[in-house]
């Protein structure tokens, strides 16, 4: 433990009231002796200088540690405030970290009201890349959505771990945990980037000490842990590391609405007012679950005794939903989620059950992040098939109430929905492809469709293969208008070989079944297409070439968009950008089609030359164009 | 004929092209010999002192009227422009009348090529009522739809017009014309204010010169005729008069979009392009259906091809499409709708298929009315079911494409969608009550809500009663939601005798049933009561009671709303202003609900006596509230 000689230490004294007090620097007295004891938790573990927001607060946590004062003595860093929490083991420390702070360690020394002194060494690092560098995913993506316990297995000697409340690996139970892990993405990352995708988005990782259905990892017990049955913090790195080398983002599945009912803060909770209900809770009575009501936070007419079941309800009893209007709550939740951009060089953020936290909280939350990291993206789990909540959420929005949500990015489930209706629905003047043509254009709704992720399934649905009633052509029509429509594209995992949840449709264990390949000994292989069927070939190749196309089609990510409503069956999408042109044709009819070209004149495309993005063939763009089969014809210039 | 001595006259000649020229004061020569002859048609045929737009054009129609020179000797009177149209036969003058301009008759002077003159004595009225007491129909309105062939036969005369190509009656044609009138409605006006209602829409009643189905009114063949099967211009004021007497509203049903096929002007019109798609018309080709796609107008993707087919294809061979992006047209069809405000002391108009016509024009056609009548109202027909889509067209809206359409009303076809289907299915989480809920909240995407007309149904959809199961309780509930809901309200006639149309659910002949009572010898009578069923004389009491609250109830036209989200089939809507709360309540349990009132404690209405609006029946709010049956309970603290 060193000392800066000539430098202004704060000293902070709590007169043992538990209202926290403006700090006024101090001379210190450098003769004091200290222990070197190490506390139970500081969070965040360590931080980095260098951030346009120069204040970090510390969560403090250790037997007594309440009453006591704080110091530090380190160039450019202040304490300017200590805050006594109402569990006496708590103290959450305001630094101000000024921007000549140069990277290092100091001691935060302690000091409680019998003079029983504390030191805690705590680290500001040099950042790694520079803060304009962290290039969030848009338009230009394609994310390969992974449920991490299913996808592979990478190593096997991690599966169980005995200090950990659920210690049974059993692939043959559908809610328990599987094995899959970070190693078992990092080794496949070859075969993600030939599937053409540029982003990967595992659901959490962080770790779910639960005594069950822990695989899912949404009830997180510590937000500064890896499961380690998914893997270690250094697992994680390598994963970013080697994204990076690929030009791939990594992007994390953050939860600012709950934890898991183990997490370690439960059993002494810093606030009375750390969770929603806490009162109830301590006092073991039923707790109210969310009404789910996501209109509260749009609806001017909402009565305050919805909304406050709609936010301080909890999703599920084993999730405590946590209150972000505690500001230590609020800071601490930034902070943690800054930390692992940070660590991770992350290049997005899926936060999850977005209208559930508090409102405010989110916008304030998504602003700190967008402030420190300009180019990132964050997007918002909004569950609605409605265009107008869904548009609430996006940054930009005239909102009439004047909300402001500091989110690029929300989720297209309302043309999801849509999609699958329309290509499972027979053709009339009002149903079929027609509801897709509509749907596309409510796009005026909406600040930037071009950042809203639209997906054919996720982990939390039943797959598009089965929802589209385990049809391969349906399948391919879905998939490539997705990935031609002004949107970010994600898929599941899976898909490319049509995993699908047909026994059970709409079961959260078999939608998220293990990934062929995966494991070692498994008869069917997706990764090296051993044992695959024709079908899932087929597929796997279509998404292949699909995503391939996309990836490098400036058409697709930020070209004109113009269609054509649908006629007799068939709908025709043109992207355009430059010399560029691509036309995704969806065709219902089972028969041939001669598809007379002169409807598309305004588009200038006489006597071009196409290509077919999926067979390689070429035709000319004149006269009639020959739709052999019920399908999706995709067509580029280039 | 006067001659005003010592006035600047202007004299246009015109060298025979077709364009149009600046025009020059010059001195006239008084001498000018002038013979008496009339013209064909002066439109609009006579005009007001004291618009805010001083600019006035005429139509003039005459045989070779095209290459004439006009002059016009009035103080304050100038004008400014003859523009040559493609037939030869009109003409289309621009006047500049002034502000000092007093009312008065004045000579307009026409000379062609060959010297032979013509003159039109033309009036400048002055205006009864001042702009601003052109007070249109709002939230404190609930307006009366009628279809007067259908409503009241109050002049049996004029029910054959042997002049006009239909000349049949006949009450059991369901397409035929039944006799009604505009007498009809007058009669009855006592019956319409004793039901509540504050404003009368009457389907149009201006001259339909078609062969079959005249009744309906929207082949308007010209557009300064009223129906002489509905009576004269002097019944229409009348009606007018004699509302303005009882406060009532009278809105006049304009259609822009498109005229009947025998209008006056297809023998011979005035451009190339007066109407859509005039070459395939004149060339006997197959003219093209409007494609419907109303999203066109919004979608910023939409192919101009697509948009054209909207715009300009035809709503029917019967009645041909308008082209207002024609100067003249736009001109000729503002001030033809200000003419009847005007002659009509309108309180409002509702202008037919709203996305049809070129949406710049209705945008500036909108201007032009609200600039002259501050106070008025403009309720749009948009028939889409997408809030998006309604918002769209209400002023006030931050669209995107910057759009701004003047209107202040459109109509709330989402909501009436919503609430026949959440009456109709069963209670579940997601189902029910819930849609109504959800529904309105939706009111965050639109500028003002209150202005938004909502409607049980109209003269183009099944009765609600029919769509509502033949429930009595169902269309109960229906209509006192709509009553209390923030919206203006729009109740079509015979609602409130359960008229049905379940023989062919959607017909609009049946759709349109007589009114019982309206024609001589009915044997059931709903102005008088007479042979009415239980049922029926029970839902028009409801309706009284209910419209007659509404009537003078603060609350609903612009008091607070609050509603709290279904919960085991009980859906309560409160709106507050003051003193006065008014509370609806949805019950879809058929057994006894003690509803536990401490849920609403935020609306502070413990204690306080409420009287139930139908039964009169006083209650305490307290502890619970008793509801005994399924169906809606009104509450008021009034």
């Amino acid at each position: 433990m060193k000392y800066h000689i000539g430098i202004v230490l704060v000293l902070i004294t709590l007169l043992g009231c538990k209202e926290s007090k403006e700090q006024q620097p101090m001379e210190v007295d450098k003769t004091i002796p200290v222990s070197n004891t190490s506390l139970e938790r500081v969070e965040p573990p360590h931080w980095w200088v260098g951030f346009k927001n120069t204040k970090l607060q510390l969560l403090v946590k250790d037997d007594g540690i309440g009453g006591s004062s704080a110091q530090v003595a380190y160039p450019g860093v202040m304490v300017t405030k200590v805050h006594q929490a109402d569990s006496p083991n708590y103290l959450f420390l305001d630094l101000e970290i000024d921007s000549t702070t140069k990277p290092g360690k100091f001691d935060v020394l302690f000091e409680d009201e019998n003079g029983t002194k504390k030191t805690h060494t705590y680290e500001l690092k040099s950042r790694i890349i520079s803060a304009e560098d962290y290039v969030g995913f848009d338009s230009s993506d394609a994310i390969y959505l992974i449920t991490p316990d299913r996808f592979a297995n990478g190593d096997p000697s991690n599966d169980i771990n005995e200090n950990l409340r659920e210690t049974t690996i059993n692939r043959n139970d559908d809610y328990g945990r599987h094995g899959g892990d970070i190693k078992g993405i990092t080794q496949h990352l070859d075969y993600i980037e030939k599937l053409g995708f540029t982003a990967i988005w595992p659901t959490p990782m962080l770790i779910n000490d639960m005594p069950q259905s822990s695989y899912h990892g949404y009830a997180m017990t510590d937000f500064y842990q890896v499961d380690p049955r998914f893997g270690s913090l250094e697992d994680y790195k390598t994963l970013s590391q080697k994204m990076q080398e690929k030009d791939m983002k990594l992007i994390m599945d953050m939860v600012a609405n709950h934890c898991g009912s183990n997490h370690w803060w439960m059993d002494d909770l810093p606030f009375k007012d750390w969770v929603n209900q806490q009162d109830a809770l301590e006092a073991g009575q039923r707790l109210k679950n969310s009404n789910h009501r996501r209109t509260v936070n749009q609806d001017t007419y909402a009565s305050k005794k919805d909304q406050a079941e709609m936010n301080e309800g909890w999703f599920v009893r084993a999730m405590p939903d946590l209150n972000q209007r505690n500001p230590f709550m609020a800071n601490y939740i930034i902070q943690n989620n800054i930390w692992w951009i940070e660590t991770l060089q992350l290049g997005g953020i899926r936060q999850d059950t977005y209208p559930y936290p508090d409102k405010d909280f989110m916008s304030d939350w998504a602003g700190a992040i967008m402030t420190e990291y300009p180019n990132f993206n964050i997007v918002g789990e909004e569950w609605s098939t409605n265009p107008l909540l869904v548009a609430y959420w996006q940054e930009g929005q005239k909102n009439k109430d004047g909300y402001e949500s500091n989110l690029k990015s929300t989720m297209d489930f309302p043309m999801q929905k849509t999609i699958v209706q329309a290509l499972n629905e027979e053709e009339s003047w009002g149903t079929g492809l027609v509801r897709m043509y509509d749907g596309l254009a409510n796009d005026f709704g909406y600040t930037r469709p071009e950042d809203i992720l639209v997906f054919p399934d996720n982990h939390d649905m039943s797959r598009i293969y089965t929802q589209l009633e385990e049809n391969l052509t349906k399948t391919e029509m879905a998939l490539a208008y997705m990935a031609c429509m002004p949107r970010t594209l994600q898929v599941y995992y899976g898909t490319e070989v049509l995993l699908s949840d047909a026994k059970k449709p709409g079961d959260h264990g078999l939608i998220r079944t293990d990934f062929p390949g995966g494991w070692e000994n498994d008869t069917v292989n997706g990764f090296t297409g051993e044992g695959l069927s024709d079908e899932q070939t087929k597929m796997q190749e279509f998404v292949m070439k699909l995503m391939n196309y996309r990836k490098h089609s400036e058409a697709i990510h930020k070209g004109e968009t113009v269609h054509f409503a649908p006629e007799n069956g068939v709908y025709v999408l043109f992207r355009t950008m430059g010399d560029e042109t691509v036309v995704c044709i969806l065709n219902k009819n089972e028969e041939l089609v001669e598809l007379d070209l002169k409807r598309f004149s305004e588009m200038n495309l006489r006597g071009k030359t196409f290509h077919n993005i999926i067979s390689g063939k070429s035709v000319q763009w004149n006269g009639t164009l020959k739709l052999n089969n019920k399908g999706v014809t995709l067509l580029t210039t280039k």
